[in-house]
Formats: C-alpha cells, structure tokens, sequence
C-alpha cells in the first residue's frame, strides 16, 4: 500500500511516497512560488505529486489516497484551507481541487496535527491510542490523538496548547494574552531569555556559542550549558521549568499514554527531555503512567503525517 | 428501555431508575453505613436497588443495565474501585460484585465523569459529540465526552480540569501544587475570597447574607451582589475572572460544542453564565464557537449519568 503526502509550506512543497509503515520510498521538493497565486500553487503541488510518482515509478492509481499537511486554519473535514499567513489561499477547497487534478482521495489536515499523528501511527507514540504532541517551534503547537484518530473539535482547530495560560499575568504573547505557555516554551522565548542571560554575563560561553552559529538561536543555551556553563543551565533549567508547567496542565487534563515532545527544540533530544521528565518526575510515574518522549520522525513527520491520513478510520 | 443508575456517596446510595431519554421514573435513597465495611456497602446498594424495582413495579430483568458512579480513583475499564477518601472500598471490583448480585450487568464511573456524561446526553450538552464538563464544587473537577464516549485516558484519571495551573505561583492548593484553578475557582476558593471581603469591608451586605444563611457559604456573594452590595460584585468579578482563565484554557485545547458548568457555584445560573460569557467573549463569537452552559440535570446527574452508562458505545 502507498499513500503520497505532501507538507506543504510558505517556502517549499515538499511530497513523499510513504507505505504504510510510514517509510518515506521516495521524495522530491519544488519551491512553493506562493506569490504566483492559489491557482499555480495547487498545480504545482500536483506536478509535484505527479512527477514524483513518475520518478519512483509508482504509477498514481496504486497511491491509496493523497494527503496535505498545510500551515494556517484548516476545516479537515471539509478539506478547505481557511486562511494561511504565507500561502495565497483563503476559504479554498484545497483537498476538492487536487483530488480532481490527481483523481485519487485528498485528505487535508493542520501540519502540526499532521505531524501528531505522524508520531502516533509511526514515531515516538507508536502503539498507543491516546497521545499528544507538543510542538516547540517559532510558537507552541499541538495536536491530540484519542482513541486511534486525530481531535480536532467542533471547529478543527483544537489543540492549541501554545495558549494556555500558565501564568496569569505573566509575559505577554503573540496572541494578546499574558502568561501563555508560548510564551515561555517556544523558541522565541527561549532565545529571548538566552539573549537575556547573555546580556547578564559578559564572560558566558553562551556569547561563543552565538557568535559560532552567526546568532542567538533555540540551540546556543544548550550549546553552552553542554561545555558547562553556568548562566545557559539556568536558562534551560527555567525553560524546562516553565515547560512543565504546560506538560503538567497537559497531563492533568489528558492522561495520555504518551506526550510526544517535538519542533526545533526537541531537536536538543535528551538535554531537553531528560531534565523535563526529572521534574515531572511526581506526575510520571507508577502505573499507567504518561511517558515523555522526543519525536523521533525529525522533518520527516509532515511528509508521513500527511501522507498516514489516508490510514485514519472515518 | 430501562436503566438503573447507582449515585454512591459517602453518607448515601441514590438509587434511580432512568429511561433512555434519561428521566428518572422512580427513585430511592438509603444510608451508605459506609462504616459497616465493603461487603455490607455493596450488599446495601444490591439490596437499593432490588427494592426500587419492586416498588416500581418494573422487574431487573427489564432493566438493560445498572450503572454506577463513585466518587474516588476509578478504574472503569475494569470495574474497580482503587480508592475512595469516605468509602471503605481499596480495589475493590464494585462492578463484578454488584453484578453477580443482581445479574445484570454493572458499569463503574468516577461520579465527575458520570455527570458529564448525564449531561452531554440528556442535559445541558445533549446533541453535542465533542463536549467537557467542569465543576465547581469543594474541589473543582471535570469530565470530557469525545466523539460521543467518556474519555478517561490512559489510567482513567483524565478530567483533573481543578489541577490545571493558571497562574504559577499562586494560591497553594490542596494537591501541593500552586495556581491551580481549583485554588480559584473552587467554592472553597469563593468562600476564602468572600469572607477576605467581607473582613476588609464591615459594612457590606456580605455579613447579613452570611448571618441569613448561617455561614459565609458560595451563595453569600451571590446574594449580596443580588442586593447591589460592591464588594460582593468585586468578589463575583474575580471569581468570574480567574474561573475564565481555565475556561479559556478548555477551549483552547479542545475547542468543545459546549462546556457544561456544574456543581453547587453554578446554581446561581445567570449570575455566574452572564458575566462569564461576557469575559470570554472573545473566545466564544464566531462560526462553531464553543457554547457555554450551565448544567441543567442538578442533582440527578449522578443518577442519570451512572444509568446512562449502558447507552454509551462500546
């Protein structure tokens, strides 16, 4: 069985050929050209589609169904793309329009519930029915997994954990509120505080660490506390504090099997996930306990995700 | 169709026999004698709910299932009560025993997630799928319906909407942790601030409101503020602020049909609904919007929640 998805963003398309254990087989990225308008863009995600499948040699009749993890405010159910920052589309019928290019079943989704149920059904929370994933990007996302299906809510867009408000008034978000949990565990507040420390501490290894990359990034405070440093292990020892306090709400409300960990500042892998499950170590353990885990599928899980739609029961 | 529900408590068992609508066509109460052990307990709710048959005049054999809701750590999947602070239960197989007494067959719910599921099915969320239930009680807990079934998560625990943090370094509250929403939101949070109030304001109506009722109770602002009095409306507005902070968080994580309001604060319906709904304005306008509603079932939740466990999809 082959499904093809396709993880479409403001800058690239980028498809893969996926069986159904979530291998990608084969895979090709062309560059979005979003200013070229929503009538080029959904061409060119079916060249895309097409040419890849050429490529590998499957032709698109043996493709179960096509899926599309998009950025933006999405109606799944009525495969719409609502709105979407980066993308010219706006109430367009995204999953109708390529099914007719393609002529196969279109599935479209949230790229981060895609990416959800990418480790749901093939990554870090594989084998278990009730999971959720928390998305540590730019901002905090999410998605939730219950019983073998992917929960979007009345209106599809459930799962924004990134506003939840941890600490009432706390620092003020991107969303108007104050005290969200964005606020704290995106990569942006977590660059905001490094740059903070840094500035507190001349002699850091924290500003090494930057000027190494080119600049302050959701990397340089584990980079320097790996060499020992002092100010950028507080740094994370506060991020990861004010991180479980999301996890812990997470937790309490959810009970999941698993609680996947995933964006750019995952990435950190066990310097990130080791000390968070320290301190939810009293939330975390005996029977049935929720685990903590890296998303282990990387940038793969938007082509996987999307493309494992067509594997989620009506 | 009949369905017997059992609302176990630590001082009584609430016996009631419900329709499919989820009527209660009859019903008996007796003493729980909590103190006379397990066996005599559940032979006492056997014995309950023998007798409102009889004087019913509708034999257990139509009776298609008995439900039972309890308060404690409920493992439903297996029928067990793990533990219960008033009941002399600690891993006891309720579920099994009751039905080998009464042969039919018995389900077990945590009596929160029992009234959520009353009220999504004959109440205040009826002909929702996706719908939550939070209540303000001593404590204040919750109950999620998904997809038209309780959801318990992983270990059956799911719902713990009190324990959600909301404002990090707040208000100690009984779990350990600070800033919960049941540090706030809770009566026992309301009656803390009224009588705070009251003590810094010795002319408001507060203390003859008090004196009324005997004690400062989660009326008490209510009735003040009924009477104009502006220290009890600032009480009511606090209130209403901080129980918004996790509301707004329920609704930002599942974006439910509806989020039912229950428990003894919400009897003061309109005067608790109205301004809630005005501070969450800005969450709950626009198309497939989250409605916000008091729980309409009272009492009988308990009841009719437990009985209507037979109507809930495998």
């Amino acid at each position: 069985m082959y499904y093809l998805g396709i993880d479409l963003g403001g800058t690239n398309i980028a498809a893969g050929i996926v069986n159904e254990e979530g291998r990608i087989l084969a895979r090709k990225t062309v560059p979005t050209e979003a200013s070229r308008g929503e009538d080029a863009v959904i061409m060119r995600m079916a060249d895309a589609a097409r040419a890849l499948t050429e490529e590998a040699g499957i032709p698109l009749s043996d493709i179960v169904s096509v899926g599309v993890g998009s950025p933006g405010a999405i109606d799944s159910a009525a495969g719409v793309v609502v709105s979407a920052c980066n993308l010219p589309f706006s109430n367009t019928p995204l999953a109708a329009r390529l099914a007719s290019l393609l002529g196969r079943p279109v599935k479209l989704e949230n790229d981060a519930n895609a990416a959800a149920w990418a480790e749901a059904v093939a990554g870090a929370a594989r084998g278990s029915k009730d999971n959720v994933m928390v998305t540590l990007g730019t901002g905090v996302g999410g998605g939730i997994v219950i019983g073998g299906r992917l929960y979007g809510g009345y209106n599809g867009y459930a799962g924004e954990f990134g506003h939840m408000i941890i600490r009432d008034g706390g620092e003020t978000c991107a969303c108007g509120q104050s005290g969200c949990l964005e606020a704290y565990a995106s990569a942006t507040a977590l660059i905001r505080e490094t740059r903070r420390a840094a500035e507190g501490d001349r002699q850091s290894l924290l500003w090494s660490c930057a000027e190494a990359e080119g600049t302050f990034s959701g990397k340089t405070a584990f980079a320097a506390a790996a060499q020992g440093d002092a100010t950028a292990k507080a740094v994370i020892d506060r991020y990861v504090s004010d991180l479980s306090l999301g996890m812990i709400n997470l937790i309490r409300i959810f009970q999941p099997e698993v609680i996947v960990v995933g964006g750019g500042i995952a990435r950190a892998g066990d310097a990130l996930i080791a000390p968070l499950r320290k301190q939810l170590s009293g939330y975390i353990s005996g029977k049935k306990a929720t685990r903590i885990e890296a998303a282990s599928l990387g940038d793969d899980a938007g082509i996987v995700g999307a493309a494992l739609l067509g594997m989620m029961e009506e």
